[in-house]
Formats: C-alpha cells, sequence, structure tokens
C-alpha cells in the first residue's frame, strides 16, 4: 500500500498510526504541500479534494482518513482499534469525530489561508482562532475522555482505539499553536501513554523522510 | 429513541433522514439553536460539546453524526446505508466525510458568529465565506460521484446510502447560501431523485415541528 501524505499533516499522521499499529507495510509517498504540491493537476488526479492523506490500496485510492481507517479495520481486523459492541464503537467514533469534524478542518491550512488572504489576520491572529477552536473541543473531549478511559491510558476502556490514533495528532498541532493544556490533564495523560508506544512514536512527524533536517 | 435536533441544522437532517430510512420510531425533541439552548447547562449535561444532533437510544446518549449513522446501521442493519464490501464502503465513506469534514464545519453556527463578531463580516461576506467550501467540496464530489453512481439516482452504485444522507442537507445548506449549482449536474440529479423518496422527503427542515410557521 502506498500512503500519499505530509509529515506535519494530521490527518496524515493519523493513518501513519493505525497502518504502523496493525502492522502493515506501506510505502510512503510525501506530497509537499508546502510546495503547493497537493494543488497540481497530478494529485488532482489521484484526489480531486486535494487533500492528503490518501491511500493507494492496489485495488483502489481512497480519500478521507475516517475512510481510510474505517476500511484498514474491515480489511485488517487484528489489532483492533474499535471495541465490539455497536454502543462502545458509537462511543469511540463519537471522540474521533469530535476532533475530525469539530476542531481539524477549522485548522485546514486552506482555511488558514483565507484568514491571512482575506482577512488580514497575521500569525497571532491565525494562532488564537486554531486555539479557539482545539480549546473548546478539547473541553468537551476531557469531558466525556474522563468518564470513558478506565485508567487514563486511553481514551475509552483500556485498550488503543481510533479515538487515540485521532487524539495524538490533533495533541501536535495544540502544541504547535501554544493551546495552554492544563485544562485537560486527561487528554494529555492519554497523549502521553500513547505517543510513547514504539508504533505510534514511529508515526510522529519529525520522524517521517519529508520532515525538514535539523 | 429521542433525537435532539434543530429543523435547519444540517447534521440533524441527516440522522432525520437515516432515522426515517430504517422506518425507526423516534422522538423529537428540538434544541432551539436560534435561542442558545444549545449553550445552557441543561444541554451541555447531556453533550459537552453542545452540538446538535444528539441521539438518546435509551441505553447511551451518542453526539456526532457520523458515529450515531454508524451505530444505527450496526444496530439496525436492514435497510443497509453501506454496501457489503470494505473498498465499497470506504467509497461511500469518503464521499460522506468529504461533507461532514470538509464543508459542513465551516459552516457551523459558532464559526459564522465568529466570522462577524471577529472578522467584521456582514451577510454577504458570510454568505460568499460558505460558497466558497461548499463550491471546493461539490467540486471533488461531483467528479466522484460522476464515477461511482450508476445511473445518477444515487452518489455510489444504485442504491441509497450514508453518501446520499449527506448530501441531501448539505445541497439545502447550498440553496441557503445561494450557491449556483449549473457546475455540479450529476449532484443535482441525486439530490433531486433523494429528496423525492418519503422517508427522505419527511427529514426535510420545512417538515419538523420545530420550523417556523408560515
Amino acid at each position: 500500500m502506498k500512503l500519499y501524505g505530509y509529515y506535519r499533516s494530521s490527518s496524515s499522521y493519523r493513518i501513519r498510526i493505525v497502518l504502523n499499529v496493525k502492522g502493515l507495510e506501506w510505502e510512503n509517498r510525501p506530497v509537499m504541500l508546502s510546495r503547493d504540491e497537493h494543488r497540481r493537476d497530478e494529485f488532482r488526479t489521484i484526489n480531486p479534494m486535494g487533500f492528503v492523506p490518501v491511500l493507494d490500496t492496489g485495488k483502489a485510492v481512497l480519500g478521507q482518513s475516517p475512510a481510510i481507517a474505517e476500511y484498514l479495520e474491515e480489511a485488517h481486523p487484528t489489532p483492533a482499534l474499535l471495541p465490539a459492541d455497536p454502543l462502545s464503537r458509537a462511543q469511540v467514533r463519537e471522540l474521533q469525530n469530535l476532533i475530525g469534524c469539530d476542531i481539524q478542518p477549522l485548522q485546514n491550512l486552506r482555511v488558514l489561508k483565507h484568514l491571512r488572504a482575506e482577512f488580514g489576520q497575521d500569525d497571532p491572529g491565525v494562532a488564537a482562532w486554531c486555539r479557539k477552536w482545539i480549546g473548546a473541543g478539547f473541553t468537551a473531549y476531557e469531558a466525556l475522555a474522563a468518564k470513558r478511559s478506565n485508567d487514563g491510558r486511553y481514551s475509552v476502556g483500556d485498550s488503543l482505539t481510533l479515538a487515540d490514533a485521532w487524539l495524538v495528532p490533533q495533541l501536535y498541532n495544540a502544541n504547535r499553536f501554544e493551546l495552554d493544556l492544563t485544562p485537560f490533564p486527561t487528554i494529555v495523560a492519554i497523549g502521553k501513554h500513547c505517543a510513547s508506544l514504539p508504533p505510534i512514536a514511529a508515526a510522529h512527524p519529525d520522524r517521517q523522510p519529508d520532515a525538514p533536517r535539523l
């Protein structure tokens, strides 16, 4: 399988986590958003939306990280990243969607570019916008995870799920925009534990081949 | 089951479609966003995110429309709103997420309020913002649905799926913001067919008890 992604794209980071946790072989195909490679016709042919990640399974080309993750869960069920019963699955997906729908879309690169170009926002203005929506989402995530986590290591129950695979990259973004994480002790504890797991650590932006060399 | 929603919320509209298509009994609990009822402590206790829809299944209270829809699909599998094989399911979810992640979050009420209060946008400015993101998403949806629809009645294959349940409410919003739909003939044809189906017609905002009387 080939993953078209970008080291710092949080949606790509989610899929790197899922692929690594499931122990799947995958080839990294960086799409340099910093050089607008995602806007070229060549990439639009692969994904008309022009977004990463895109997974080429060999049989089909799939966009949208939640669709890719559900596909990987169905096609490669072990280790499972969703619980067995429908209500628990819904609780995981609720947290996953809280990040994927209520937080991340507002810090998408094209949106931040629009804020600068059309609304005259500078770097601090853009960062404040990002912190506002991450903070609102994290406040709800914190309340729900505090009830659903068994022991503060994972967002739901006592094993890794798609919610954690979404949370770790969102925490990376929260740090980029310098959000104060003091009000979110449950999130911080879960993030710290999950980020330390070897397959997740290997998915970190700094460890990708397209990350800038220090 | 009780559905906390709002007649004009496109995410609530999606779940009304899913419940109706599956022929499930449900009780409508309007949360008047126009009167800020979603921001009251009483509602935050039900859903810390303060968003509709919320489904009370009797056993659990679930937020996030994609999580609710997947739950309903798993708990009430007939009629199915996802195909059987993993790749086709992913193609449906890709289109569903394209709307749910790349379009709708940018026209959420709180975001439009922020544009007015912080960036000084007036009604035309807000409508232009909405049209930009709906147009970008619809351009990609059009290209993908043109390939995946069998006969122009449904987004994928020849039966109703979650992609259609997401598309019909998004088309309602596109009309609200007066987006020119000429470039999207496949979307328009699918929307017209699906909106005419009785369970979907019954989910229309104008037919909800909390809609303003004419």
